[in-house]
């Protein structure tokens, strides 16, 4: 047994992408066996893919069980009779199918599902430090935006789960006439802020615009507003930024600068205020926090993580 | 013995509030032996009336613990030296006032504190009914505006606690010029929607203003505004709305249409959206959840209450 391996099981992860699927063999992120991506087509083929990959590599790497981190909306109520589904996305071809069923049944091995947030959120709780913190908040901005929380060494979600994506968050139409692009509440936090929303407000991809272009404050003024918003509801020890957007790495400066501007003194004693380069941070787990939060799920199946549940 | 005592223990349990201090000995919301009010003045003055409240008690209605559900905000870091005092607060004369000691030293029993908003919270979680709605959020609207949640049968806090008050929500300046009272963020959900926020705004305490008034349909609209950002956040399977302005009780049905439509189809299938009468609801335990939530909060001390945990 490989060193850093807690118990004898292999994990299998999915980080189902809208535009690729990811998928890994490890039992932690020092120990990974084996890994994959497929790109996002239709469901039959895809699952197809990724199902394919576990049995072929069944004999060398079984998997004890397989966790799956998905795009959502998900219904992830273990009462109803579409537990698992992917509900109501945009991406149509994806609506209302349930992603666990053929990898269940091809693999035979327990299926865990979440969303890709919480389970990012999971991995950077898990294995982002030596030290755990919580509540940690996992958001992405990328193509779309998403947040994860874990409280208590849990994911939270009630009624469905958290969709911090969609908050309504002030906007300036004087000196921000865009009008956002989220085809369900037009300016909500996604409809300003994503990477489309970028580049329909700046015509030009977020990658592509220069450092220092005028379009980098404004983001990190409506991620800040949403941070914000995130703090007083949450009260977070962490917040990991992921996704496209954040490897603009001179964001983060940005987004701390205006919390504090924004919070004004309230909240929090100035000592901590001047502690936000260790609340706000980029994913430690870098790229990889979604397909080991997969993993992390997986795990969840046998409780054989640390959890102060 | 009485019907209804889970255990042979009584608790003392304080709500401390801006204008007044509520005192109550019970084991639970049916088995009240005292209570009492007194008028927040100085500190020294209303922990001393507090204390002497319980003391007098004691021959006949000894207490096992005490919880105090304090207006904040509050240090909750046990690790703190401060833990357990009212910090920043913009009542003067109770800033960094530690309200536990005196009562701790003169009543020799456990002292519990959370904010009034989680304590109330918790209250409705383990009283509010024979279910239990886990996240459950409970938010008042008055003088101040303030929010508490229940996660996994447990307030959350975390680095502080949350101050749900002070979310930053979208304001048309256009339709509604008024520039908000936060003296701290302005035109935040406090600085909006609180009673002296539309008194400012209208002219008139709420309570004077008729039924019929455009300020409840501007009121609900902000108030909705928040609960989306908090749905969208805790995804909660119940929101508990109390406080003076919420005595208004045309205000709930409004608050639900609105928050339906500012939903705009996303995030709850449309049945669950047609629930919202049984999600955001009124205090079951009606201007009682404070101080029972103190008392919730002095069961926690000897985790005499079911706890999902």
């Amino acid at each position: 047994m490989k060193k850093g391996v807690v118990d004898n099981r292999l994990y299998g992860g999915i980080e189902a992408g809208g535009t690729k699927f990811m998928c890994m063999i490890a039992s932690s992120p020092n120990d990974v066996f084996a890994s994959a991506r497929f790109p996002t087509t239709v469901p039959e083929e895809t699952l197809e893919c990724s199902l394919a990959f576990f049995q072929d590599h069944s004999r060398k790497y079984p998997i004890s069980a397989l966790g799956i981190a998905s795009f959502g909306p998900l219904d992830l109520d273990p009462e109803s009779p579409t537990y698992g589904y992917i509900t109501t996305t945009p991406k149509l071809q994806w609506s209302n199918t349930d992603i666990t069923r053929k990898l269940k049944t091809g693999l035979n091995v327990p299926v865990v599902i979440n969303t890709d947030v919480n389970a990012a959120a999971l991995a950077e709780y898990i294995w982002g430090g030596e030290q755990k913190f919580d509540p940690l908040l996992y958001i992405t901005i990328g193509t779309g935006i998403g947040g994860g929380c874990i409280v208590r060494g849990k994911p939270i979600h009630g009624l469905i789960h958290p969709e911090m994506g969609h908050l309504r968050i002030p906007q300036n139409r004087e000196e921000d006439p865009f009008e956002g692009i989220c085809p369900y509440h037009r300016n909500c936090f996604e409809g300003l802020a994503s990477g489309p929303a970028m580049q329909a407000r700046w015509g030009l991809p977020a990658e592509q615009l220069p450092d220092d272009h005028p379009a980098w404050d404004l983001e990190a003024f409506y991620i800040a507003s949403a941070l914000v918003n995130l703090i007083l509801s949450f009260s977070p020890r962490r917040i990991v930024l992921g996704g496209g957007v954040m490897s603009q790495f001179s964001l983060f400066s940005k987004i701390r600068t205006r919390v504090k501007e924004l919070l004004a003194g309230y909240l929090y004693p100035p000592a901590i205020l001047d502690q936000l380069e260790n609340i706000i941070i980029p994913a430690v787990l870098k790229d990889k926090s979604g397909v080991l939060g997969a993993i992390a799920l997986a795990m969840c199946h046998f409780e054989s993580f640390p959890c102060p549940d």
